[in-house]
């Protein structure tokens, strides 16, 4: 008999109650996703399956559930592990014991440098960790022509994976102009992908071209950040992903969409979201406990957290506590809270034990910044007058302002102005290709002295350096090349501190605890340079994302993404 | 450049408005199904679907909409194509411009009489049809071991099927004791089907037994008759659907059900409905009017009709006005109403010349009552005793009775009584197999005189005959004979109206409308014989199906369906 066969009989006879269940949570309560109402009662499970609620049931093992109230498990819609700064492994273990069961994964980041390898690593990945990793097909790599990435992904790369157990769609869709402008290799991937699930990108998208976008059968997005571009979505059938990562905190602006009749078409997602913050804040949790703050209603928000995620992916496996559903469940200390007390994945019970038993794959990508050593005078802004383009920082968003500001100008070199809060950013192609650099300028990161470097960069992951000492600049820099990526302050001639992140510049090889710790006394020597901003490394990393408005730099220059063209600095 | 790569291109620049679009209906209102708004505007189609809303367009061909009101297209999901009477393609003209653009049929009552020949009639016609007809493949041939179908369908006879574009999944499970006695052919369709779509048929069922049930990947019942039945089944997370069929009416006892919250886990179907009520009455759009003038709130009536439908079988296409969905789009004269003026069905407006253009199989299933001529003395029915056991009709229900009642008792045979209502029941196995002959007796049909003889007889369609003359009811078989199937109605010695029902003795070769004449001057004709039953062919269609609670006949004899065994007479 097949194990499938074995798993169905023991189901029927475990839910009629006429065999003992593998696993019952006795006595609990748990909330009802379909009515809204806090049931009472056992849960019991056979296998990876819930077979049994609303009924008694004794279990070869039991779980006293009196103190505590079960919900299912949650679903983060869409996020890149890669901004966990962490391997899958790490995220898994970091993540699925604050309840996110079900994690929808963009791998572009590592496919941005390492292509196919990538892929395959986070298909090995997902195929070992105890939540229920998917990994979506990497639609954008490059993300735009206007960068240089280590690799390209066409849609004859992609179209082998489309069956992949782990795979349920195109990630992202972040190359709207291309959409618009028919260009054809956008257009294949449309094409190769018509009918199957399209994950979308469409930060401030409306009128006409969100029609024109949704009308090639993209499904949802994750990119909107006020109430008004919200409504114009969901009007318009798309699904909205409520983000809260580390940079982009969009939940307060967005709770107000949420009640009983926009719930189906809502999920919650972290897209970019460090270690630290998971650690302190939580994950999908964070979440649910701040849209509950908000004031959107409770029922509403855990729907929205589990079922309408889930089945927003064709996931109908999960996103209830109901015979035939996986056995996602969060045991919970109190639901306004979302306090987790336990977790169970696929029937299984989180413990250390469980993610001891994983056969995780190997880390790949060490070695990945091909860039030769640099110098002070590599950073030198040459221009035609003190007058330009000034990449306007946010604080909390992606989202960048175009600003022209006149600043000192000597020997044909625009130069910074601490006054006006305006350094240098310069990005240099590190994938051993062009060799390329693109140079301007910043504000907004209050940056009085030395400079930080970093080998992430959305979406390329060029080595991406903002400060106001060249020297300091330079030192940075060539830090990167030794580590083989990562975080790097200097200041005075001097490493003030760094981060390791060998895996394809990208993820640290240590434990998600160790980063955590690391990112701290990071982020506390940033503040001794005078920056104020909470996530100053994440928002460094947008810099370089020509996908998003308004102003943004790459290794090719300064990208004006409204006309989705370079621009002189 | 392929035909789907031109119509993504010409969808982008349509929904651009940089070209004008195919179709366009100019400034109407339409339902938001996902905000419950009364949006205003125009809609744009290119091809089969929409690429604008919200938006101002032109059209090569445009519809003013300033009088109508649009919703998304409906959908039936679950009903049995047979039971309108007529052919697939006489369907669509009959259901099609009453809003119905998607219809989930079960060919069940054909491939119990011919098989793989009947499923295959079926995909080709639905692959024909101008609406969207998906052939759910039928689980569950012959029912039961408790009756003699015309053929078997078995997990390796319907796995070949699943990937065929207009399947979905496996049709109706309605041998739930098979699953609970983990019976191995019964089993074998679980496995085969596993992670895939099973629709389920659920009567009366709760507790231990519903939750083995949907352990086993279950998702839906069609078969909910109260409303605490229907509230257990959403709390385990089945998807209800409200019917509303000829013979079966639950929309009155089901419309308390629906609110916004619930109204994601709903949706309506007709199961069985004949062509005469279709056009007296309406379709899904019957059921749409009914729900709220019951007092069900409007907006949620039409998600449940439309968006819930859909996305409850993985369509994730169709359900909603907005770009990239199938302009499947009813537009109405009146919402509270449901009043359908114009139906666009993928695109293409539902007229005649739409029907005329179809390329519809060749009808099958001729000759398929495969009887020899019977007596009267066939139909005795030889007894221990006076007492027996009595099939009780609820009129409007599947549901019998279980009676024990006394009869006439004289030489050994029990016989009518019309003072108590009590009439004759025999089934006739018609399809050239066994040659065997079920007797009993039936409460509640008020026939005072004459038989009546139809070839519909769920779920085996053996042929049915009700009366009290054995005489008449030996001629109303024997004319059955001649026609190839049918309904026949004969009083002393005298055929008093009949309708051939060729088509594997299910369904008529004529138009919907001749048709629907037909069943009228036939229901006339019963009433003269003193049965005041709405649907008495429905009706007694409903007691040989072994399946449904608490007493039927099949062949074999009378059958305990709670014990699902079969009783002596």
């Amino acid at each position: 008999m097949s194990a499938l066969r074995q798993q169905i009989e023991r189901g029927i006879d475990q839910g009629l109650g006429r065999d003992v269940a593998d696993l019952v949570i006795k006595n609990t309560r748990f909330l009802n996703v379909v009515t809204g109402e806090i049931a009472q009662g056992d849960i019991a499970i056979c296998g990876d399956r819930i077979v049994g609620t609303y009924e008694s049931y004794k279990g070869r093992r039991e779980i006293d559930g009196r103190r505590l109230i079960a919900v299912p498990g949650f679903v983060d819609c869409h996020l890149h592990v890669e901004s966990s700064l962490v391997a899958p492994a790490e995220f898994d273990r970091c993540a699925l014991p604050r309840g996110t069961t079900t994690a929808i994964c963009d791998p572009h980041e590592m496919c941005n440098v390492l292509g196919k390898q990538g892929l395959d690593f986070f298909l090995e990945s997902a195929t070992a960790t105890a939540m229920d990793l998917r990994v979506q097909l990497s639609s954008c790599v490059p993300a735009t022509h206007l960068e240089t990435a280590g690799a390209t992904l066409s849609a004859a790369d992609l179209t082998p994976y489309r069956n992949h157990p782990k795979v349920i769609g195109l990630a992202e869709f972040m190359n709207a102009p291309g959409i618009f402008h028919k260009t054809p290799e956008v257009i294949d991937k449309i094409e190769a992908f018509w009918g199957a699930h399209i994950d979308g990108h469409a930060p401030l998208m409306k009128g006409y071209e969100l029609n024109a976008y949704l009308a090639c059968g993209i499904r949802n997005c994750h990119e909107t950040t006020s109430e008004a571009e919200a409504w114009e979505k969901l009007r318009k059938g798309m699904q909205v992903f409520i983000r809260e990562g580390s940079a982009c905190k969009d939940l307060h602006a967005l709770a107000p969409i949420i009640n009983t009749r926009t719930a189906p078409f809502l999920g919650f997602c972290t897209d970019d979201r460090n270690p630290l913050d998971i650690a302190e804040e939580g994950h999908i949790d964070h979440l649910i406990r701040g849209a509950i703050k908000a004031g959107a209603p409770m029922a509403d928000v855990y729907r929205l957290a589990t079922w309408s995620a889930a089945r927003g992916f064709g996931l109908t496996d999960r996103g209830l506590i109901a015979p035939g559903q996986r056995a996602d469940i969060v045991l919970l200390g109190d639901l306004d809270d979302c306090a987790v007390v336990q977790v169970i994945a696929g029937g299984r019970v989180v413990d250390d034990e469980l993610f001891a038993a994983r056969q995780m794959p190997l880390p790949v990508g060490y070695n990945s910044v091909k860039l030769k050593p640099v110098r002070a005078e590599d950073f030198r802004v040459p221009a035609s007058g003190p007058t330009g383009p000034v990449i306007g920082i946010r604080e909390g968003q992606v989202l960048t302002d175009f600003l022209t500001l006149t600043l000192p100008y000597k020997n044909g070199e625009r130069l910074v102005d601490l006054a006006q809060d305006v350094i240098k950013v310069c990005v240099f192609e590190r994938h051993g290709r062009r060799g390329s650099v693109g140079r301007g300028f910043v504000r907004g990161l209050k940056l009085a002295r030395g400079a930080i470097a970093s080998s992430i960069g959305h979406d390329s992951h060029n080595v991406c350096v903002v400060g106001s000492v060249d020297s300091d600049m330079a030192l940075a820099v060539n830090r990167q090349i030794e580590l083989g990526g990562g975080f790097v302050l200097a200041e005075g001639g001097k490493i003030l501190a760094e981060m390791p992140l060998p895996l394809a510049g990208l993820m640290s090889d240590h434990s998600f605890e160790s980063v955590a710790m690391q990112i701290g006394a990071l982020r506390r020597a940033v503040r001794n340079l005078g920056c104020p901003l909470a996530e100053p490394f994440l928002q460094m990393a947008f810099l370089p994302l020509p996908v998003i408005p308004h102003l943004k730099i790459t290794d090719l220059g300064l990208v004006d993404v409204d006309k989705f063209e370079l621009v002189a600095a």
